[in-house]
């Protein structure tokens, strides 16, 4: 006889399976960083030099990713029940999250070159597309309390409800920008990230 | 002196490593989209479209082993203790839950040149295996209800074992079906995903 | 105030991490299965053939990794307290895991060519050193029941103690019969690997 | 109703996430282990000698991250309660556990080489920033033992606040020695793992 009830066993597992996937893309883009080639005139240094877009996509991925991570640590505190449709979109979203890596590796490459619109569009149409998920997530779980802990208020929904819709406005916008300019496209999404990180960092 | 029982214990830590192999699984294709090539005449957007096997493969492969993870929670909700025989099969089951990026990669590299058969039929017969596999490992634990819960009434044991029916013959179809069309052949295994991953979502 | 006490959450935390670098491991091994190089004259079956020490490899450490992760699991039903001295044995435990896919790929590569016999001494010997650290590790937890469980009967530890003690001969065996024959002594490490999944499997 | 209070809960579900990263990162550079070139006049032993570098580089860095590993273990058997704040500190910590395979990499490379500076300031410029972010996270755990259990003694919270206290100031040190020898630097650093893994494993 258990002391653990099914559902909060149930929503463990997925917590823990989920986490398993954000440490897992977290950590594969060191694989990206080599030692870097060098030759009669490259020393070591100039050689580190010319792998910072790799640096680049791993610091900048590794932290937006533990920014979702902390804020899908922070939606799970609310929702305290799964089940079978909670379960797909939630797969939905890690999907997104394990291409995180590989869109902010191509911008990495290509933000400084002729490709940087093409870049920026990839990657803010990727989070876009995860920000509608990450909302239907929410909206499904939050509707009517369907899976959300006894405890929850009304008004901890509607705040909730209203800081999620921030992403979707915002990366349609940089999906625009791009057209005009990767960079300020790139910029615009990075600050998004950050203004979450400042949320999830500061908020109770 | 823990309130949970040691059978508890050891369910949870078998299912959390099972976990822990379907998420790598799910996330190590993403280390075979790269930044695509490049240059004189080739634009960025028309190397990612070069890369579409990549991507297909991925998407599909996630989307495959995420069903494979619903069907497996929803099973492990039933199977309550383990012995060492299921420690094993679960073991054999995840041998073929880390082989499938490699078929499907082998199937979106092949599905449209002249080995689609023999891509359809690695695919297929993978498959094929994994379902008896799983059929195996169910009919263990449930027969007697061996291992499983005390609530579980043999209606729910039929009804799943009815269920898991369909997968091995409709892969030894479209092992079939690969003679003739490897196309057709895939077709087929992707419907029946698709109905288990609807029956995984939808079902009670 | 919570049910689990520290003890049992200490323990648990330690097997959770082993289970991951497990997880790993098992899993890593996939990135050497590639689509094959086709071309002229040259078939996807038959390309795929030419893969065959890889899927050897990757099968055969799978295979053995799984034993490995049972065996750790069954030891961990008795060893119910950790200390820092066990979490270092512990993790010199994993390291040799974690070099199980790049021994089992030499040989896969080497095991019909000139460099068999080196191949198999390097994979018995990293399994004798391994084989010896689990038993370090044991004595040091079983001496005295110091870090077992409290219903853990002298016997059990005998039985378990005499058991471990077979791998470190064989595997000594193993590595000199590797100057004679690197395939008979591969072939000795195998069947002690069957030896130990077949206790592992039918034990009770 | 659960017996697992929501602080124990949030807790433990922050050191499994990280967990997942440090299991990661210790089992990724087996990736760098590969069946070594062999050729005409190059044994497969002399082959795998050239491969030293690859083979160090694992070894060391699978022990740094495992003692890593086991004092981050330690620090959360006094930290039971965590925040925003702690989680991104926490983050931030698992970024440098994830470049550790690739730093220690350059070294292993360079360390007998012209570069062996260099190597070695890259080495210790880490190892120095990881350290300070380490000391802060502590310091904001600790501080008015804001996060730490109820049974944490002040005198406890000195001891470690001073233990920690090392590593920043002997990896500044490292850092100024790698202008004049980049083998000493290592060398340093490499001592400093040792003491702390003596301290966490024979540490009450």
């Amino acid at each position: 006889m258990s002391a653990v009830s099914p559902e909060e066993r149930e929503t463990t597992r997925m917590e823990a399976f989920s986490d398993g996937v954000f440490a897992i893309a977290m950590t594969l883009l060191v694989l990206d960083l080599r030692d870097p080639a060098i030759g009669p005139g490259v020393s070591l240094s100039e050689g580190l030099v010319t792998e910072w877009p790799a640096i680049f996509a791993l610091v900048t991925s590794f932290v937006t990713i533990l920014i979702m991570w902390m804020n899908h640590h922070n939606m799970f505190n609310y929702i305290r029940r799964i089940d079978r449709r909670l379960m797909f979109f939630n797969g939905l979203l890690l999907l997104f999250v394990v291409l995180t890596p590989f869109t902010t590796g191509v911008v990495a490459d290509h933000i400084l070159d002729g490709y940087a619109g093409t870049a920026a569009a990839i990657y803010a149409g990727t989070f876009l597309i995860m920000s509608i998920v990450w909302n239907g997530l929410w909206r499904y779980s939050s509707r009517g309390h369907r899976l959300l802990g006894g405890d929850v208020t009304d008004e901890q929904v509607t705040t909730i409800t209203k800081q999620y819709y921030v992403a979707p406005v915002v990366y349609a916008a940089a999906l625009g920008v791009s057209i005009i300019s990767g960079l300020a496209s790139v910029v615009i999404i990075l600050l998004v990230a950050a203004f979450y990180g400042v949320t999830a960092t500061l908020g109770k």
